[in-house]
């Protein structure tokens, strides 16, 4: 299982950019199906197969379910697209940083017990937190970059020597801390300007983004900024907008047709920075 | 309940500083128990049974639960701290860091999930990442500052103006982030030097100290460095030299030794400060 292979191969195979995240909050989902960790995997895996045609990666929360004890929910989750859907890559976002025998507890819990492709995690302990994650070969470790919130700017754009703390972290992750080619950024969608100074820093390095939709991040813009000089490089994630297209029974198919626009739209803003890049 | 009162109450009726980390390796417990997530439930149960009356706190750690599937059993471990010991603060090192509606899910996973009374996090996300959690009135949320590791001077000894990463963390999280009064700071027993810094930021600001025993910090130099004025104000963890202090049958009582003997150095290190102090 090689995660950069998986992603380049399913950029093309799908020529999409688009991940859907699967953040299954259980005051959204449809009541029809209840509240139960059940109701949390029918709801999720019936998003998955409704929008697997559309996607370049699946990107589910640890948070939604652990916070209602859907462990094993999850568990079967990421199995079901793995199975179902061979192919296309699953990034846990977990967002954990520890180090030592701790971070090797959580790599196994990210690798080995839910198999997730990729994960993401906290660079704010430096390398020694990043490091056990890399033993385990071809899986992706996605680091924290300039994330999407506002309040990202507290410590994230401080300066230090000339350079923001967030251009730091990419160039630290892109030169020294990736000898063996795993790591990947989380940008921004809401930064563009910011994105486009990673890219300028990283190379082709792949960008996990979110912030478009509910967020408010312009898809245009932001695939002008971030688009890498191999025609791909972005993993752009819109959750909310395409969970809960539609509120009942429908939300498959609200689902599907949620994905199709915001691909399509991705899609369209690729050719045109692509075009406008080659003139 | 509320941690800032409920760990000044178990500091002066333990006279103790010591806090002990539940990090349950299945390599490493007796290997007569088992690996089953039952023996390690069975681990630290006796564990804290037999150092509860040394300790200020108990400081499990997520990832060595979730993951071998023990999820259920970290939730049996906080409860029965709970009944059997009350009064005894626990914390909840999970380190989790994300924003908005996902943070608040981490927070549901930590304080009514789980039932911890304080959590540790990562403030590389902003205040957006901090705000959550305080909308559980009178839980401890405990930031990430400086921590014990080496390359965590990877990015938090950056220079930002005048100082480093580590001590603006400890800034904003004494001041403006802090007018609910239920935040703490993490700093590394291996850098007195900055400890004292930040205690002087920090005012009498509760410290979770890791980094004595196994990583090589020393007890008095961080005493001496970290002592708030109120006479207590630290929170040292010790977690291997503890746990593994005996690896047979004879484990907790090992450990209650372990513990015993910690405790007490701690204590003549506080007593060694506060008279220097005083003349």
């Amino acid at each position: 299982m090689n995660f950069s292979l998986s992603l380049r191969q399913a950029w093309a195979r799908a020529d999409s950019m688009l991940c859907v995240g699967l953040d299954p909050d259980p005051e959204r989902i449809p009541a029809a199906l209840g509240r139960s960790p059940e109701a949390i995997f029918t709801f999720c895996r019936d998003i998955v197969d409704a929008t697997a045609a559309c996607v370049c990666a699946f990107k589910p929360q640890i948070a939604y379910f652990s916070a209602v004890r859907a462990e094993r929910e999850l568990e079967r989750l990421i199995e079901h697209i793995h199975v179902q859907h061979p192919g296309i890559p699953v990034i846990l976002d977990a967002k954990r940083g520890d180090i030592g025998s701790t971070a090797e507890r959580y790599a196994v819990e990210a690798f080995e017990r839910y198999g997730a492709d990729a994960v993401t995690i906290n660079p704010y302990m430096g390398f020694d937190s990043v490091e056990p994650w890399l033993a385990w070969e071809g899986r992706g470790v996605i680091l924290l970059c300039r994330t999407s919130n506002p309040g990202g700017s507290d410590l994230q754009a401080l300066n230090v020597g000339g350079e923001a703390l967030y251009e730091r972290v990419a160039r630290l992750a892109a030169g020294p801390w990736n000898a063996s080619g795993q790591i990947g950024l989380v940008l921004g969608a809401t930064f563009p300007a910011e994105l486009a100074r990673v890219r300028a820093i990283a190379g082709n390095l792949p960008m996990l983004v979110p912030g478009i939709g509910a967020q408010g991040g312009d898809v245009a813009a932001t695939v002008a900024a971030g688009l890498a000089d191999d025609g791909w490089g972005m993993v752009i994630n819109s959750s909310r907008a395409i969970l809960y297209a539609d509120p009942g029974a429908r939300f498959a198919q609200a689902a599907a047709q949620a994905a199709e626009r915001t691909r399509d739209e991705i899609r369209a803003a690729r050719t045109a920075a692509w075009t406008t890049r080659a003139g």
